[in-house]
């Protein structure tokens, strides 16, 4: 016997397919909006159903940009250090920099990292064009911000090898203890980085 | 500097709001949806546009039905047996109570628990009606099935205390070791409650 209104049951459902959300999230998510003013539910509605129609990549740096703009303003700002990109994996990554207030450059975002056994290969990601647009626009610098996993080193390898003959200056991300860590708590990987490349006080 | 597109943060601030859904866990979804093919987006958005639109309650049971049923088909059915009422917290319950398919009665959704501190008062709730109902139906048995902590065992006593002078039988679930749990592992309260209702073998 049918024991939830089907409405909801397709709440539920369409919940379910979001990462990481199992049946009892999705059903309190459901029930949550059922419960709360409908203009709730209103608004993510509306916010979903606009999300792929207004959103655009920037076909300079790929980062997602609004449909009517036509090209990035963290590339298009003349604030914006154009010589020097930072290489990162995801359009977060650049929320995640841009939040440190510290970087004035610009962004080349690959859209993903390669990893043979997922089937990404150097191809599929956004490395040509960071290459074509190293030339194109004098960049002096690229600092490779990828993960600290297999798939970022392996990336930020393979993108340094297509510069061998440049005179452009490739740099990574410092490795070493994040802020607040314990000693102790840290795992050894970490520390063994954090000591290689210790610095003087 | 607007580092990611207004659809994007739409989404994520609609997602938001949703309960223990957090800025990290917004932006996840989001960009899932945004990565994933557009149909999904769309078939939550759809569901959720429809969700108030086509739900309703069951003016006696109070459980959530589809907008074009005017009754709920747990109360209408003939299989079910109307003198004997499960009275629970909300409609998720009767789902739970549903899939043990030991259950053959029908069901009263109280629409939350009495809690002063949450401002819940036994008016706020389906208590007039499920009284009314006892006397109109000729309930034999009130099995209250609230969950076991204060606001669940308050609202039992006071739903008992307003049939004082009926003849319906209320019960209240069984409390004791749930199936799977170490007696190590157990609190003492509840421990406590299944040396209280022991039962010979």
């Amino acid at each position: 016997m049918k024991v939830l209104p089907k409405a909801l049951t397709l709440v539920i459902d369409s919940m379910q397919k979001l990462p990481g959300v199992g049946p009892r999230s999705a059903e309190r998510y459901a029930y949550f909006l059922l419960k709360s003013d409908p203009r709730k539910a209103g608004e993510l509605a509306s916010s979903l159903a606009a999300l792929h129609e207004d959103i655009s990549y920037c076909p300079k740096t790929f980062a997602l940009i609004d449909k009517d703009e036509k090209i990035s303003p963290l590339y298009s700002s003349p604030s914006r250090n154009k010589q020097l990109v930072a290489v990162v994996e995801d359009p977060f990554d650049v929320v995640a920099i841009e939040n440190t207030g510290q970087f004035s450059g610009t962004y080349h975002v690959l859209n993903g990292l390669i990893s043979p056994i997922d089937g990404i290969s150097p191809e599929s990601l956004h490395i040509n064009e960071l290459v074509k647009r190293v030339r194109e626009d004098g960049v002096k610098e690229l600092i490779i911000a990828t993960n600290a996993s297999v798939e970022g080193e392996s990336t930020a390898h393979y993108i340094a090898s297509q510069f061998d003959d440049d005179k452009v200056k490739i740099t990574r991300l410092a490795q070493g203890m994040p802020i607040g860590l314990d000693i102790e708590y840290a795992d050894q990987i970490t520390l063994g980085r954090a000591i290689e490349g210790r610095k003087p006080i």
